[in-house]
């Protein structure tokens, strides 16, 4: 059990009960059907000081963050948020920070319209476990539906959540990009469009290399990817340097964008949700039949960057 | 914010949603009506090294305890217990620890026909906070229906796993009362048997006062108990001093055994049961209009414990 994908798999082979669980363990979230109706989708995920937060963030960034990269893993669902479950472990029980910790995060419950419905708080090392309920809209978008051909889009920029944590928290740079890193901003809205057309979609939690991989194998496909297309923010290249840029885009994770695949004739509706909601969505290749290649500068590429494991920490 | 009940009160203030919700925060678990025909429960807890084990625990022992718990509360509800998630905090990745954790779990998973659907692996200081979905299958019980009049019953035995916190780990009565404390068994199969009567159930893992107490102001009542009747397990009074033996029975918490009331009329029903499954299930009291009344040798007795508080930690 050497990395977070044995683990994966070590947890897939425990026994299951139920014909109304359609996913269990091993994409953004589970798919569940409760009703004759409807499906929903279920999602738990850690936040801890040192791996997903350090002590520069506010409460209201961390109530913030702990929550949108739950959001982020509904969204890549194409699924409605609906309910939320909160597991707050804090060090030292203060009125002051609980109030802070919920004003960052309610913002976010009333911008998707998210009630809490339960949890339970703890007196200990800082720990944030919040399972998220959400139910689908059109299709319930996995990772394991990209065809050969279909284009391979992002939304937003790539990169600059792992710019900030590579850069020195000295630096103009850090500075510019903390709040891509501290603040994302999940693609709810966006998803919920991509469901009715979408054939498969990760948000990019653990960097692109990796999380579009997943799709690759989970779809038994492979991809062509040109570097140069990967849309960062304007100023990536002034504070980047380098030889830092392929870890930024490629190997970073934290960006909660989506990556998803479509059809090419789903181009101009794909342009059209950019337009409503303001939010680039660019085209960075495309689905092979197999193989994991990337070409920058026309010429193909082997990218050294893996992307992000949790379980081993790198 | 001076107590646990006070953060649940903060919560309960914030802005819900959805029509769906039949009961938020506030019981051992929320309710949720997902489809037209059946509503479920979801409940989610954390386990820490410290307030939930201690650095004895074998592996098997945590993965066994940190679901027993959490299935409690689904029994306190009535309700079968379906799917579960796990959000695992461990310090370091040892595949022959998860092993074992999971050995611990699976055997509780099996007994009960529960399947893990999702969850998340992070490295730091320990926690494990499960998240488990029921279904009802009668009606769901709470702590707000008890009525003026109706019996109240606990199963089991009261106060072992108590016991086991106060003794030295050196003594024989620790080694005796330690199996309680750290495997309790989650009563599942009467919580379903009891969903077809009770009014009201709830169950004890922050001392039988403090959760009696629960059920008492959920239901706008009061109650009589005679301390007296409250089942111990055979060997309490030579392993337990005399003045710790109140802070076992009605301070002490995570005995997981259910308290419930139901009208007397149940009380042949209650004894089958009993008979069935093979736990004790004894009636220490009755619903009163007002007042939180305890007796003891046939006097009027008050009480110097409160119950634990985990936001306090005491």
């Amino acid at each position: 059990m050497k990395s977070e994908l044995d683990f994966v798999n070590y947890l897939k082979n425990i026994k299951t009960f139920n014909k109304n669980i359609i996913e269990g363990i091993g994409d953004d979230c589970a798919i569940i059907k409760f009703s004759s109706r409807k499906k929903y989708v279920i999602t738990s995920d850690t936040s801890l000081l040192g791996p997903h937060f350090s002590k520069d963030y506010t409460p209201e960034e961390i109530g913030h963050k702990s929550l949108a990269t739950n959001l982020s893993d509904i969204a890549s669902m194409g699924c409605v948020p609906l309910y939320a479950l909160y597991d707050i472990t804090i060090p030292r029980i203060s009125e002051s920070w609980i109030k802070r910790f919920f004003d960052g995060t309610r913002k976010l419950l009333n911008q998707h319209k998210v009630s809490i419905i339960g949890g339970d708080t703890t007196k200990g090392p800082m720990s944030i476990s919040i399972t998220l309920i959400g139910v689908q809209k059109n299709k319930i978008l996995t990772r394991s539906g990209a065809k050969t051909g279909h284009d391979i889009y992002v939304t937003g920029n790539i990169g600059s959540a792992r710019a900030a944590l590579i850069l020195d928290k000295k630096t103009k740079g850090y500075k510019y990009f903390r709040k891509s890193l501290v603040m994302p901003a999940p693609r709810v809205a966006v998803g919920l469009e991509l469901s009715e057309f979408a054939s498969s979609c990760i948000d990019i939690s653990d960097g692109l290399a990796k999380d579009l991989k997943s799709i690759a194998i989970s779809s038994k496909k492979g991809f062509q990817v040109d570097v140069d297309s990967i849309p960062t923010d304007p100023k990536f290249d002034i504070y980047v340097e380098g030889n830092l840029k392929e870890q930024c885009i490629l190997g970073g994770g934290e960006d909660y964008e989506l990556c998803f695949t479509a059809n090419k004739k789903y181009y101009r509706k794909i342009n059209n949700i950019s337009n409503k909601y303001n939010i680039k969505i660019t085209r960075i290749g495309a689905i092979k039949s197999t193989g994991y290649r990337y070409s920058l500068n026309n010429k193909q590429y082997n990218p050294k960057v893996t992307g992000y494991d949790h379980f081993k920490g790198k």
